[in-house]
Parts: C-alpha cells; sequence; structure tokens
C-alpha cells in the first residue's frame, strides 16, 4: 500500500514550526511495511488544497491529511473536500455529543465556530478525538482512501494510533508481519560504525531481509534494524538473528535499545546494585544532574550534587584544599581526583563522579586550550581519572562531556 | 517570485531524521519576502526525481532541490536533471580543485566515487562549498531555476546564504525590502498573546502591512513580525512601528528579542548590575544551573549551585534546619525559604534562588499532588517565596519551573 502524507499549514510552509508530523507518521507507516512515496507540505489555500487532494489517486493507495481542521476561519480542509468529492457538509450528532463534553469539562461554551468542527461530509466514517475537539474523517475517492485528521502532535499521534493505523492494517491486502528494534550507541562516529556494520550487509545470507539505517543524535548513533516476514513468529525470529548480528558488530559502542536513555540505563545499573551516585560538576554547570533527574524514580539512588563553578565553591562546599587549585590549576587531574572523593565523602554516596574543564569560548591559555576536560570516579574501590580535549562549541562541548560521564559511570557498573 | 523546496533522500521520507532544512530555508526566503509554495519531499528515486522536477514549471519560478549530491551510489541528483533537461555531465576544473584541497586538507585520496562530485550538467553555474565537498549547482530550464545543493544542514546553510539567496535578490522583479523581529514571550499561553494582539490586525491602520505570527516552543511564545517596503529605510520604520505596537500590547509577557534567550536575558541583567548568582535546586535537578551555564561567560557572575535531592543534603550542604523538613516537609514554604537564604550565605552570592517541589510520577500526596512546587529568592534586600501547581509530565514539568525561576529573577533584576 503506498501512501502519501499531505501538511496543510501556513505556519508549515513558511517554516515557522518544523514539520515533526510527517516524520513521525513515517516512521509509524515504515516501521509497519506501508511504502511511504511522498510528503507534500501547502498552505492554508483552497487552490492548492484542491490540486493536492485530486492529485493523489494518480500515485498512492491512501493519503494522510493533516491540518486545517480546526475551530478558525483558516480551517476548511473537509469544506473544500466535502465540494471537490461531492459529498456536502452535515452535522454529526456523535461528534456533536464529544465536543459538548469536551468544551463542558473545560467549563467553556461552545461557539459556533467551533460547533463547526461537528460538520464532515457525507457517508464519511468518524474517528472521534479522544484528546482534543476537532475529530479525524475518512473518505473514498476514486479507490483511494483519504484520512483527514488534525495537525496537533498530540491529537495526531492519537487518532492515528487508535483509528487509522489499525484500519489500514486491516485492509492492507498482503499480509506482511513487521518488526524494528533500535540500537543505541554512544562513543563512536557514524562512519565508524558503519564500517563495522557494512560487511554484514554485503553478505545478505547474514542479514535476511533487514534494513538497517543510522540516524545521528549528538553525541549519539542510533541503528534501526527492520525485517519483514510472512507470520510476527517469522519477522521476529529474523529480528532476532539480524540484530544479534549487528550487536556483536557494535558491542563495544552499545549502550541500549528502543527508548532506553544513556541516563536510564544508569539509573537502571545503580537501582539493580543498590548503590547510591553523587556528582560534582564545574564545565557540565549541572546537565549531569539535570540528565540524571529526568529519570522518574531517580531519587531512588541520585543523592544529589554540587555546581562548583568558582573556585571559592570549589573549596568550601566540597573541601578541594586551596594548595591543590593553586599548583595544578581548577581544570587538572589532581582537582578532579579531589572532587571526587571530597563529593562521594560529603555526599554520603557509593560512587561519585566530578568533572572539570574549559567550555569556552573565553578561559583557554595554550596549556589547557578551550575544550580540555578532567573527569574522575570515586567508587569503594578507589578513584580514577581520564581527561578528554574536545574542540567544538560550548553548548556540543556540554552534551559530549555529559555523555562521556554517564557512560563512564554506566561501563564501570556493568563491569561489577 | 514563487518558490518549490524539492528534499530528496530515504532517510527524510522514511521519516528517520526530520526535515529541518524545509523548515530553515522557508523562514529565510518567507522573511526577504518571497513566496513559498510548497514543500515536497521524495526518495532517492529515478522516477520520482524526474516527475519532481518536470512538474515544478507549471507552479514555481524557482526550484530549491538539496540532497543526492554525494559521493555514494544513491546520489544521483544531477544525473537525472543532466538527462532530462539535455544537459549532459562534464568534470569541472574548479570543483576539481576545490575536492583536491578538501581531500587532501584532510589527509585523504579521493576516490573515484568522491571525483564524481565533480561531475555537473554543461552550461550550469557552479556554487563552490567552502565546508565540503559536493558542490551547489544553479540551471535554468522552461524558465524556471533550478539550486542543487547537498542536503547536509551546515553545507545547505553556508551555500544558500553565500550564492543562492544572493543569486535570488539580485535576480526578483520588485524591488522589495524587507525586515522581521522576533519577540519572545513567556508566561502565557498562545491563546492569551493572540487575544491581546488581534485588536492590532483588526485595524490595518496600526500595522500597516506587518505580518504577525506566532510559534510555541514549549514553554515560551515567539511572535514574528514581517514588514516588507520599497526602501530598507522605510522597511525598517514599518517594522518599528509596526514592532512597537505589538510590544505594548504584549508587555507583560515579553522578555527578550531575536535569539537572545531567557538564561541570557537573565546573564546579562546580572553583570550589568555587577550581581552574582547562586542557586540551591531540587525537583529541577540542575537544570536552572545548565541553562545558566548555557551563556558564555556566565562563569563572571554564577558562583554556583547545589542539587540538593535527598534530605540529607538539603542539611549537610545548604544548612536548612532538620525541624524545618520534619515539620513542614521538604516541599514547603518554610524549607524553600531557609534554602534560598543558606544559599546566599554559604555561597557568597548576592543573589540566590531555591527551587522544591513534586516533579512526578511517584511522590504526590492528597494535601501535596505531584505537580507541586515553592521557589524563593533571596537577595540584600530579604527573601521571598512563590508557590505554583503544574499537574504535567516530569520532562516538561522541570523546563517549566526552570523558566518560571529564570523569569522570576529576571524581573527582579529588571525593577532594580
Amino acid at each position: 500500500m503506498k501512501i502519501e502524507i499531505l501538511s496543510i499549514g501556513n505556519e508549515v510552509v513558511y517554516g515557522d514550526i518544523v514539520n515533526t508530523n510527517a516524520a513521525w507518521l513515517s516512521q509509524e507507516l515504515t516501521s509497519q511495511g506501508f511504502e511511504v512515496l511522498r510528503h507534500l507540505t501547502i498552505a492554508d489555500n483552497e487552490a492548492q488544497i484542491t490540486e493536492a487532494l485530486l492529485e493523489a489517486p494518480r500515485r498512492v493507495d491512501a493519503v494522510l491529511v493533516t491540518g486545517g481542521l480546526g475551530p478558525t476561519v483558516d480551517d476548511f480542509t473537509l469544506e473544500i473536500a466535502g465540494k471537490i468529492f461531492g459529498r456536502p457538509l452535515q452535522k454529526n450528532a456523535g461528534v456533536m455529543a464529544q465536543l459538548e463534553t469536551f468544551y463542558t469539562a473545560r467549563k467553556r461554551v461552545m461557539t459556533p465556530n467551533q460547533e463547526k468542527q461537528a460538520m464532515v461530509p457525507e457517508g464519511a466514517e468518524v474517528f472521534l478525538n479522544p484528546v482534543g475537539s476537532a475529530p479525524g474523517v475518512r473518505l473514498e475517492f476514486q479507490g483511494v482512501q483519504y484520512f483527514f485528521f488534525p495537525g496537533v502532535p498530540k491529537e495526531m499521534k492519537q487518532i492515528f494510533k487508535d483509528s487509522i493505523l489499525p484500519w489500514l492494517l486491516s485492509h492492507r491486502s498482503a499480509a506482511a508481519f513487521h518488526e524494528a528494534k533500535l540500537l543505541r550507541c554512544f562513543g563512536a562516529e557514524e562512519a565508524k560504525l558503519d564500517a563495522l556494520v557494512q560487511p554484514l550487509l554485503k553478505d545478505r545470507v547474514m542479514l535476511g531481509n533487514a534494513k538497517v539505517a543510522f540516524r545521528v543524535k549528538f553525541p549519539e548513533i542510533f541503528i534501526k534494524i527492520s525485517v519483514s516476514g510472512s507470520s510476527q513468529e517469522e519477522a521476529r525470529r529474523e529480528l532476532e538473528r539480524a540484530a544479534s548480528k549487528v550487536e556483536e558488530a557494535v558491542q563495544e559502542y552499545l549502550y541500549g535499545e528502543h527508548e532506553e536513555t544513556l541516563e536510564a540505563v544508569v539509573g537502571r545499573l545503580l537501582r539493580e546494585r543498590g548503590l547510591t551516585l553523587s556528582l560534582a560538576e564545574s564545565c557540565t554547570g549541572g546537565q549531569i544532574a539535570d540528565r540524571i533527574t529526568n529519570v522518574p524514580g531517580s531519587s531512588e539512588y541520585f543523592k544529589g550534587g554540587v555546581v562548583a563553578y568558582s573556585n571559592d565553591l570549589k573549596v568550601s562546599l566540597l573541601g578541594v584544599q586551596p594548595e591543590t587549585l593553586e599548583k595544578f590549576g581548577a581544570v587538572s587531574r589532581e582537582t578532579a581526583l579531589e572532587m571526587a572523593k571530597a563529593a562521594r565523602g560529603r555526599f554520603g554516596s557509593d560512587i561519585a563522579l566530578s568533572v572539570t574543564g574549559i567550555a569556552g569560548p573565553g578561559g583557554g591559555s595554550n596549556e589547557k586550550p578551550v575544550g580540555t576536560f578532567h573527569m574522575a570516579l570515586a567508587t569503594a574501590k578507589g578513584t580514577e581519572e581520564k581527561n578528554f580535549y574536545f574542540p567544538i562549541d560550548r553548548e556540543r562541548f556540554k552534551r559530549l562531556v555529559s555523555s562521556v560521564a554517564l557512560n563512564w559511570i554506566r561501563k564501570t557498573l556493568a563491569r561489577n
């Protein structure tokens, strides 16, 4: 089944918002084995909407149309569809009842504009909106299925999952089953991982029909493996076989699967081992703590941390020796070691991590250029130090350093 | 001049990456007064590329084509263009020289695949790529200008700014000048700001030809005002006039302009007043410190902070009285006030802010449900407390609370 994604809205075509809807829908559809042929984005303009709707049957079997269904004057997608498909709009009792519930729950009185959302083309199938006001609608014309639904991402996703995807799955001709797995990697560039996976791809016997795609989300790389099969069992078996080969190839850089973030893996390992963590951050400015506490339940294993940006605070809060700072400087192996040891002692945690470095653009020197950083990890077994040099812009530096630090904690925990 | 943006690439149409290129190009073009008619995204597929290129003259005056210009086998956009426009590919000496410099600088030997990037259609204008390998190319066919350039965002932006935009500006018929201003607001929903601006839009005398667009970037709202004029002076004058009206209407929520973030405004005000800041965070988990330290030069005014996630640390690091925690709880007016006062004293800063709350999903109670938080601000004049209730998901809660806190610091500094 070939599908087109049509996004309607001035704010999208003028670039005021990025079209994340099309990417999300494409991923969902592609992972189920549907072929997405194209994305088209146009303005709230009758001539353009008409042309786009009438052209679709030349190319595809289904069109997913988002946007232009709300209560304002700019929202006229269904009026146009009704006109060109010869299906006059009618008030739908089910939608009216749902709208009344929706506005009453929000203590608002429905205006005639809002009532307009209950007008749907004659003969259309209606999908009620469980999280908003305007419903989704399915219409058939010249053998093509048109699905109209709101462009608000939350509503778009809900109606797609609840109604549109099930409809598509139950109406496709050949029953094919699709499975996919996302591998999350850190510590190598895309080219490096690609070189590790390429030999497998050349030998099709090894990976079967599996497709492998790379996606960069700085500083991480995600590898998506998708397979299809004639039964769910076969697809799962094929996925397991292909995924295990890829996992073996990238083992050194693989930290997790699917939605589990680096900070979530660290949290899971801490919880499994019954250990607690504290942090002494300088150049990352609290970002490691921020990421650790993005994980629900992190208060169970995270004691807290210090953002010791000034030397004064490194001394007064952490107890770093003034002589160490004077002799070796704030960005040094010695200071990093003292920060980690002091944090572990003062905060009473099993593990403590420290980071000190120069994020730039100012503050560098010939000896310690911008991009230099030291980090240390204190555990019951002792304290270790590592240092790196990443001369990149400030925000990417902070992101990369916080990931390097989290990955170090992860690897240390995984070994024990 | 009407323009279409054509994005070519399997990774985009299958949703593995979000098409930020189209939004970026649209914003640039729209702000210069060009009309972007549509975005089309298709796969690396000869039939689809051919159809898209041949259809454009029916609709637009120029097509911006990104993707499919690199060294790999999937990159064949120019081959197809050369074929359908009757312009055989030829090796371009200028591009060859630039490629040699590019690969030599990276200590790599050019492969035949990489040499392919020097093959351009006969009669095409070439735009060298200052930050990558594949060049940009301009071709005219049936009165339409086709601009082909790489899809890698950094290269795409550079070639657009250096070569394509100047070409378009110098070739449009009516000389029109465009100016735009971005107003950054916080503290009101889009509907509220819209209601404040609508009366101005209804009275066109007030805003002239100015266009006003809203853009939500949770939890902030940006308002973009764009005007055109027959001279740059006129455009600037009109923008100033329209912007001052909008600014007046949204004054209460307006915190900055253009690229200046909330944390950058706070930093600028601290620097202007010669004041220092420290933080005592609980439920925001270091995010306020992370944002403050995203601003280059923040070490001048930011002393540091504590992420006191556990009660132990609130006592040992900050000096909150155990009795206060016992009597009122960690999430209370009293604890917030003590945290801010203690941070100001211990860290020796002019201003100290504290935040304590329940980010959820666990940890709530009937009396203090998930979404409750207290914050306090200690200055030379004394310590104040505020509290709110935002029952939203954990990550949005942290983002919203950190923005509320930064905005409070901003307003306090702006008054003094």
